[in-house]
C-alpha cells in the first residue's frame, strides 16, 4: 500500500516503547471483559425457545426449568474460573493452562477449540447484532448478510489502527445495555405482578422449525438445554486478563467475575420468565428480546435505545475476539505451531495478520450461514465447553502439582467444574451433532493436525539449519571457489538481453549464452546479429526437433556443470521484464518462470548442491 | 507434470515435420465441416416453438412460415459464402476477411465475435447433446451439468493428444445422423400423407415459459424467427477449410457447401412441418426431436440410435470449436492481439493453451447456465450474425479492390447477403436483448478493448527493447564496470545464511551483511556469533525503533548505492528456502518475498537503473 493511503487508513506508526499497560478499575474492567458474556443473553434464551418449538408451543413452559439449570451451570463455571483467576494471576487462557498441565496434545486441542471459538464469537455476535437491528428496522432484513460483513470489516479496520481497549469507550454501551436491560426486567416484572402484562400475539411468520409430528422427549429437552448453554460463552474472558486489574489483581478480577456472573444469571432468568409470562414465541424476523421490549416498553425511544445498545454490546463482544484471536495466534506462532508471520507486530503495535485472518474467516462463516444466528449456534457450544473442560482439568493438575494451602479442596472444586462442563460437552455434541456440531468435531482434529504439522516442520528446519556438526573453518571451505560459470539462455537479441549479458559479465569471465533453435532461419539470423552485438560472449545453439525449449536447455546446463565439477553448478542469468501494470505481467516471462521453476524446485538428491537463478530486471515503462 | 504420466495421457511427442495436410474427398469433407451446421437442427426448430409458446399453443402454427423464412435466409447466406470460398481459397475466416478489407477495428470486432461464438458453440452443442441423451434416458436428467462438463473435458483431452480431423472417424456418426434423420422424415411424411400419424399428447411438464397474458405481436414473431436463426450456426465452417479439399479446392468446397445447405434446409423444414402435423409442444424434460422420433419410429432401437447419433454429432460440433478456437487464438496472438504463449505448439503439435482456455470458458458457461440450451441460445446468434455481416461486408470490398471478372455482380451478391444478415443481426439484438443478448453486446466491446490493449502493450515493448539508437560499442560500455557491490540482509546466522554468504563472496570482494536490530539482546548475540562464523564479511547493524524491517534496509541500500555511484546499484543476495511441499512454502520466505517485491517492483524514475536481487536457494528436506 502506498504510504499516504496507509497513513490515512491506519494512522502514524507507533514506536515499540509506546506500548503501555493500562490498569483498569473494576467498573471499567467489567465493561471491557463482560461484553462477550453479557451479550450472550441476546441469543441464549431465544435458542431455548427455538429448540422447544420443534414440538410445538405447548413445550415452551419447559424453558423456565431449563434456564434455571443453565443458571446453576453458570454458578459452577464461575466458581471454577474464580479459582483459575487466583491460580494464574498472569493470565490463564485455556491453551496456557492445558499446555502447561496436560501436555502438548491437549494444549493443542484447547488452542484449536479457542481459535475456532474466536471466529464463531465474531460470527454469532455480529449476526445477533444484525438481528437486533433488523428487528427494530425490518426494512433492513434483506441486507442482513451485507450488514454483517460490513460490520466485521469496520471492526477489523478499527483493530488494524489499534483500538485501545480503553475502559471509557467500552463503558458507555455496556452500562447502557445493562441499565436498559435491567429497566426492561424491572418494568416487566412490576407489570407482571400487577397483572397488566398482556400476552404477545403469535408472530405473523413463525420461525420455520415446527415439526408437529415430533413428540417431546428427554433428547429434545437436553437439546434445548444444550442450545441455551450458548449463554455461557465469554464467561472465561476475565481469566485471560487478570493483569489488567489494579492490585491486588487476582482479588479484583475475582470480584468482577462474580459480579458479571450474577448480572448474567439475572438477565437469563428474567428474560426467560418474562417470555413465558407473555407467551412469546420465536419469530422469523424479530428476536425474542425485541418482542418482549416492544410489548413492555412500548415501541418508543426506550425500545429503540435497548435495541441499539444490544447491537452495540454485540459489536463489542465481536471486538473482544479481535483482541483475543491475534494474541492467541501470536502465542501459538511463538511456540512454533502457527506461521511465524503471525508474531509480527505492525506499525501500530497490532498483530495485523491475525486480525485479517479472523475478519476473513468470520465473514466467510456469516456468508455461508446467511447471517442466521440460530444456524451458527450448534457449532459454537462445542468449542466453548471443550475449552472449559480442558481448562478445569488443567487446573486440577495445577493445584496437585503446587500443593499450596488448601490444594485438595481447590482440586476438588475445579474437578467438579470440569466434570460438569464435560458432561455438558457430551450433551452438546450428542444433541446438536446432526445440526452442525459435527462440523466442529471435524474441524478441531483437523486444526490440531495442522498445528502439529507446522510445529514438526519448524523443528525439522531448525535441525537442518543448525550449525552443529560444522566448524567455522569448514563453513568457509568453498567460499573461494572463484567466479561462477554463468549461462544466459536467450531467445533473441534486444535491450533486455544486453542488460542480462552486461550483468553476467560483471560477475564472471566465464559467461556463455545458449539459445534453442526451433526455427532454423530465425536462429541463423540471430547468430549473425550476435556476432555484431555480443562478440565477447560465445553463443551456443542447441537443436530442438520436438520444439521443446526446456529439455535441450536442461541438457546443456548438465554438460556445463560436468565441466570442472569442482567449480559447482552453473549460475543461470535470465532477463526478467518488470511491467508497469499487473495484467501486462501475464504477457511476459512465462518461459523464464517455467525454466526457473524447473531449475530451482525440481526434486533433488539429498546433499546435491543448489543452482542459483538470477533474474536481471528490465523495466518496461507502459 | 511428471513425464511418465504426461506420456500416458498425451502420448509421445511429435516432431515438427510430422505435420501433414490431409486432403479430403467431398464425402469426408462434408462429414468434418458439416457437423456444426447440421447438428444445429437438434435445437433450432425447438427454439422457434419455445419462442411461440409464450403466447400459448395456438401460436405454434406460425412455426412453419418462420422456418420457411429461415430456409430462405439460409439460401442467401450459402450463396454469399459460396462466393467467399472462391474469393479466399486459402481460407477466409471472418477475422481474416474483415481484418484485410475493413481494417484493424472491424477485424478485431469480427475476431472477438468469433472467439465468443466458439465458446458458445461448445456450450450449446454439449448442452443440446446432453438433452438428447437425457430425453432418451430421463434418469440422467439430474446429472446434466456434470455430464456436460465431463464431455467438455473428454473432448479437450482428446484435442490435447491431437485428434486428427480424420474424415473416417467423423464420417460414421455424421452419416449415421443424416441417414437416420432422413429416415425419420421419410417415415414421418409417409405416415402423415397416409393419415396414420397420431398427435403427440401434450407433455406432463411443459417447458416453463407460458405467459398466457401475452398477446401475439410482430415482436414475438420476430423473436421466434431470431431464435430459429440459431439453425444457421456453423454454415461458415467450410469457408475456413478450403485448403483441405482436393483440387480444384474452391470448386469442390463450393459444391460441398451447397450440398450441406440443402440437407440442412430439408431437415429444418421437415422437422418443423412434422412437429406441427403431430401437435408437438416443447417439454421441460424431452426435446422436440425426441418426441417426434419416439412417435414416428416407436420407442425401439431406431429411436435410440437416432438419439445417440444426435448426441454424437453435437459432440463433433463442439469438437470443431476445439480446432477453430485455438487456431484463431494463435492467429490473433501472432498478430500481437493475444498473449504470445497461445502461439506455442506443444509436444503433440497442438495449441495446448488455447484448448485449455476454451475448455475452461465453455465449462464455466455450462455451469452458469445450468446446461440449458434454451438459456444459452440468446447469447449465441448475436456473434454469429455479426461475423456473417462483417465477413460479407469485407467480401464486397474484396471484389471491388480486385476488379476481377464479374466483380460488380459478386459485390452485389455479397452486399445483399451482408444487408440481409445485418438486418437479422438487428432483429436478434432487439428481440433477444433482455433475454441474454445484452451479455454479448457488452462482451464484444470488452473483448475488443482487451485485444487492443494487448496489442498496444506489445508494440510499446518492441519499441523499448529495440536496438535502434544504440550501437554495439555503446551497448558494451558498462560491461566492464567490475564486480558488483553486494549486500546480504540477514536475520540470524545458520546454514542458509552461510550458503548465501559463500555465493556472495564468489561474485565479488565487496560484500557486506546487514541486519535490522529490533531486539537489542538478540542483535548483540548475533554480532558475537558473527565474529566467530563470518569474520571476513563486515556486518552492519541498523536500528529500527518502529520494528519495521523494510525501511531501515532500504535506507542502508540507498547509502551503499551512493558510495561509488559509477559502480551501479548494489546487488542484494537473499537466502531462499525451497521447501519439500507447497504448503511449507507459506511458512517461509515472507520477509524475503516482501523485500524483493519492494526492491524490484517499486515505481522507478524513467532511465533509473534496476537493482538485481539474487535468491540463493537452500533446500529443506522435509
Amino acid at each position: 500500500m502506498p504510504h499516504p493511503l496507509r497513513r490515512l487508513l491506519l494512522g502514524h506508526p507507533l514506536p515499540t516503547h509506546a506500548e503501555v499497560h493500562e490498569r483498569l478499575t473494576k467498573m471499567k474492567a467489567l465493561a471491557i471483559f463482560a461484553s462477550d458474556a453479557l451479550s450472550s443473553v441476546a441469543y441464549g434464551p431465544e435458542e431455548i425457545l427455538l429448540a422447544l418449538m420443534i414440538v410445538g408451543t405447548a413445550a415452551l413452559h419447559l424453558s423456565v426449568p431449563i434456564a434455571i439449570a443453565i443458571a446453576v451451570l453458570l454458578a459452577v463455571v464461575t466458581t471454577s474460573y474464580h479459582q483459575t483467576v487466583h491460580g494464574y494471576p498472569s493470565g490463564g487462557g485455556a491453551y496456557v493452562v492445558a499446555h502447561e498441565n496436560l501436555g502438548r496434545w491437549l494444549g493443542l486441542v484447547a488452542g484449536s477449540a479457542l481459535l475456532i471459538d474466536y471466529v464463531l464469537t465474531v460470527a454469532v455476535s455480529i449476526a445477533a447484532g444484525a438481528a437486533a437491528i433488523t428487528s427494530a428496522v425490518p426494512e433492513l432484513a434483506s441486507h442482513k448478510v451485507a450488514l454483517c460483513v460490513a460490520a466485521i470489516l469496520v471492526i477489523a479496520w478499527a483493530n488494524l489502527r489499534g483500538v485501545r481497549e480503553s475502559g471509557t469507550v467500552f463503558a458507555l454501551p455496556t452500562y447502557a445495555f445493562i441499565g436498559l436491560f435491567l429497566l426492561l426486567l424491572g418494568v416487566g416484572f412490576t407489570r407482571m405482578l400487577s397483572g397488566s402484562l398482556a400476552p404477545v400475539p403469535p408472530p405473523a411468520q413463525a420461525a420455520h422449525i415446527i415439526h408437529p409430528a415430533t413428540a417431546l422427549s428427554l433428547f429434545i429437552i437436553l437439546r434445548a438445554f444444550a442450545s441455551g448453554c450458548a449463554t455461557l460463552t465469554g464467561v472465561e474472558a476475565i481469566s485471560n486478563g487478570v493483569q489488567a486489574f489494579h492490585r491486588p489483581e487476582a482479588r479484583n478480577a475475582g470480584k468482577t467475575l462474580v459480579a458479571m456472573a450474577v448480572l448474567l444469571g439475572v438477565m437469563l432468568l428474567g428474560t426467560t420468565v418474562l417470555a413465558r409470562a407473555m407467551d412469546v414465541q420465536p419469530a422469523a424476523h424479530e428476536t425474542v428480546i425485541s418482542q418482549i421490549a416492544r410489548a413492555v416498553l412500548g415501541g418508543g425511544p426506550l425500545y429503540y435505545a435497548l435495541q441499539a445498545a444490544t447491537a452495540l454490546i454485540l459489536v463489542l463482544a465481536a471486538n473482544t475476539s479481535f483482541a483475543g484471536f491475534p494474541r492467541l495466534s501470536a502465542i501459538l506462532a511463538r511456540d512454533g505451531f502457527l506461521p511465524r508471520q503471525l508474531t509480527n507486530r505492525g506499525d501500530r503495535l497490532v498483530f495485523a495478520n491475525g486480525i485479517l485472518a479472523l475478519a476473513l474467516l468470520a465473514s466467510l462463516l456469516v456468508v455461508l450461514f446467511e447471517g442466521q444466528t440460530h444456524r451458527l449456534i450448534p457449532l459454537y457450544a462445542v468449542g466453548v465447553f471443550l475449552s472449559f473442560t480442558l481448562s478445569q482439568a488443567g487446573m486440577v493438575r495445577h493445584w496437585a502439582k503446587e500443593r499450596g494451602r488448601g490444594w485438595a479442596l481447590r482440586s476438588l472444586v475445579n474437578g467438579l467444574g470440569g466434570a460438569v462442563t464435560g458432561v455438558v460437552l457430551l450433551i452438546v455434541v450428542t444433541t446438536k451433532f446432526v445440526h452442525g456440531a459435527w462440523v466442529v468435531c471435524l474441524l478441531i482434529p483437523a486444526a490440531v493436525a495442522v498445528l502439529h504439522a507446522i510445529s514438526r516442520h519448524y523443528d525439522s528446519v531448525a535441525k537442518q539449519l543448525s550449525l552443529n556438526g560444522i566448524s567455522p573453518e569448514g563453513a568457509d571451505e568453498r567460499a573461494w571457489q572463484g567466479p561462477p560459470k554463468v549461462v544466459v539462455p536467450i531467445s533473441g537479441i534486444h535491450r533486455g538481453t544486453l542488460a542480462a549479458l552486461r550483468f553476467a559479465r560483471s560477475l564472471s569471465d566465464d559467461v556463455r549464452a545458449v539459445t534453442v533453435a526451433v526455427n532454423p532461419e530465425a536462429s541463423a539470423s540471430l547468430q549473425a546479429k550476435w556476432r555484431e552485438w555480443a562478440p565477447h560472449v560465445p553463443l551456443v545453439v542447441v537443436e530442438s526437433p520436438y520444439r521443446s525449449i526446456m529439455d535441450p536447455l536442461l541438457d546443456f546446463l548438465h554438460q556445463t556443470d560436468a565441466r570442472e565439477p569442482e567449480r559447482g553448478l552453473a549460475v543461470v542469468v535470465l532477463p526478467e521484464f518488470i511491467t508497469a501494470s499487473w495484467w501486462q505481467h501475464l504477457l511476459h516471462n512465462q518461459t523464464a518462470l517455467l525454466l526457473k521453476t524447473l531449475l530451482v524446485y525440481r526434486r533433488r538428491q539429498p546433499g546435491e548442491a543448489s543452482r542459483v537463478v538470477i533474474n536481471v530486471p528490465f523495466h518496461l515503462e507502459h
